[in-house]
């Protein structure tokens, strides 16, 4: 493992109290260095840069088997939704723990994506090691560390370029995941007819993402102020649709790691089926609302929240018109993001549970009970 | 809507002192009611039961998608690791709410299966009428009421015999939609040539259900003793691992449903991954502890929640080495369901949701916030 041999102390903290936070305003710098020499002039992305076998496999890829651990896999959820939409190829995502024990049935011509910061996640190698087995085209890792198994183990790779995660619980490791999946997609993409304006317009998204980013990042001081009324939970529920229900898995995930709050996400549309039963006064909901077809079914959602006296956290993209008012609290995020929004609407959550563990005085760096990297099973 | 147009006193409770703990009971007469006629003196099952495009539909089947809501989506979530591993057939199962709304790729040749108690599911019946304009095979409906739009909607179905269930948060319908998705795999299996042998056995496994069930169901006087154990807490954690993981998901739900206890369920092999930061001595952990080959990775999991504190409830199947002691509380369950042992393994958590209600004094049979039918958006 080659981040564990770095010591806390080994890197500079700079400016920053901790260590994610540190990882958490690194985002913009870390995306530029995944983004950087990868989309050409004309914004198209050489296939190459997965490996020189990439040219053989991909053109053949017909489906997308994603297996990957806790952050990494809620990178997965989010690249399916993407993958389906953007590339029109068919994405399956599991956790390595439950892939690797259960017989599951590998379809033709599918391509193996594992995605793991270090690169040493035993559930993940144990998943590639048992995949030579089966009748997969090829092992793709998307990976932080380029001496790692998982990086050995693999014919193809694409680096994440964020630069040593020092904090356990990850954040700019996993945007960076997004932004090299998203590679992924548009390259798998080129070769299956997808209307050429529109990759280049979901490149060019890629490349403004650094800059929403910065501008995202300046909204620290409101949510600061926001998570000074967290830390006297005990409870929150994340909501979100489509691609932004994983956002709010990783935002539950942060907040939960690191402040120790209960915290845990839905889908909105199954509030009814069961998790509207625990919304009251003491189980605050956060939102996180991008300005898309989906609004007023999110909307109506938090209506139903509102109605049963829950308090509401609303990261709501700029446009949708959601008013600060009694029990609704709205952050606004920088708009123009398109299909990358998911990446943006990630950086308030880690800040939320960064300054809810600041205040509750938790060890953020090395929360209680986890290691950055789960090397044994 | 059928079953909301019985009040709930039109209905006897007898000797029971709520719907819901009259349905648990009912559950090993609802199976038989929905294994009645279907399994034949050979034990082969005949495939017109679901209707007579089922010889000419069911033979084509390369992948299944299921799609529902809620309780009804554990079922599935459950019967896809049952599909991929009797049938050897690629299933795939989103929730209805996400399902519809997202751009997703059909697979050629894929049969769209969908679960609801009632039939009226809102989500899952316009994912049915989406379906329309997608390049499925047909529409497999598994219901419990024959009069249903969703019934109506679908060319072939497959209806559980549960009988009117007026409690809302669902019991008997999930564990009938379970052996009625177990028939479809059986049925499915015998045109893929899977070994006879086996799959006698599996139909001779759903014979004896009934009476393993009645045998769990003696277990009542010690989980109602369990959970006075409940009461004062705020939170609660399931896992399981494989086909117990879903079911660990519908424990959790039965709590949060009338209980009002935020319960979360966990693969417990991603417990490292993050949400061993909440496990603390205010964090009750639930496992369930089939006696198969996962066990002693279950156990080890079993073993860090102690390390740090937390109280561990072990559903255990007899055979498995669990000792109760300091901060281990077993209940043995029986063995001998094979396959099915997750039907078997939902009733103890359905009777450990029930009565920590009961001790809490919430109206188990109407929790607030919620309705039988999620019959609008």
């Amino acid at each position: 493992v080659r981040v564990s041999g770095l010591t806390a102390g080994a890197i500079d903290r700079g400016q920053y109290r901790h260590f994610m936070q540190k990882e958490i305003f690194e985002q913009p710098y870390a995306i530029s260095e995944t983004l950087e020499g990868r989309v050409r002039e004309d914004r198209s992305i050489v296939p190459s840069i997965l490996g020189v076998l990439a040219e053989t496999v991909l053109p053949q890829v017909r489906a997308v088997q994603i297996v990957a651990c806790g952050t990494s896999y809620h990178a997965g959820l989010i690249a399916r939704y993407w993958m389906e939409e953007i590339a029109g190829i068919p994405c399956l995502v599991e956790v390595a723990s439950e892939y690797r024990y259960r017989k599951h049935v590998v379809m033709a011509d599918t391509l193996f994506l594992t995605l793991s910061q270090s690169g040493e996640t035993a559930d993940t190698l144990a998943a590639v090691e048992a995949s030579r087995e089966e009748r997969y085209l090829a092992r793709l890792a998307v990976c932080n560390v380029p001496e790692s198994s998982l990086v050995r183990e693999s014919e193809l790779v694409l680096l994440t370029h964020a630069g040593p995660e020092i904090g356990v619980a990850s954040t700019k490791a996993f945007t960076t995941q997004l932004v090299a999946l998203m590679q992924v997609i548009l390259i798998l993409s080129q070769y299956r007819g997808v209307d050429e304006q529109r990759l280049r317009d979901l490149r060019g998204q890629l490349l403004q993402l650094p800059g929403l980013i910065e501008r995202t990042l300046e909204l620290d001081p409101a949510i600061m102020r926001m998570a000074e009324r967290f830390v006297e939970r005990g409870h929150a529920l994340f909501l979100g649709r489509g691609a932004f229900y994983p956002v709010a898995m990783e935002g539950a995930l942060k907040l939960k790691e690191i402040s120790y709050i209960h915290a845990e996400a839905y889908p909105a549309g199954e509030l009814k089926h069961g998790p509207l039963a625990l919304v009251d006064a003491d189980m605050p909901v956060i939102a996180v609302a991008p300005n898309n077809d989906m609004l007023e079914k999110l909307k109506s959602n938090l209506e139903e929240v509102r109605a049963r006296g829950g308090e509401l956290f609303v990261f709501a993209e700029t446009g949708v018109a959601l008013q600060n008012g009694p029990g609704m609290n709205v952050i606004e995020v920088p708009a123009g993001a398109g299909m990358l929004a998911p990446v943006l609407m990630t950086v308030p959550l880690q800040l939320l549970a960064y300054h809810t563990a600041v205040f509750k005085g938790t060890d953020v760096d090395q929360p209680r009970n986890l290691a950055k990297s789960v090397t044994v099973e």
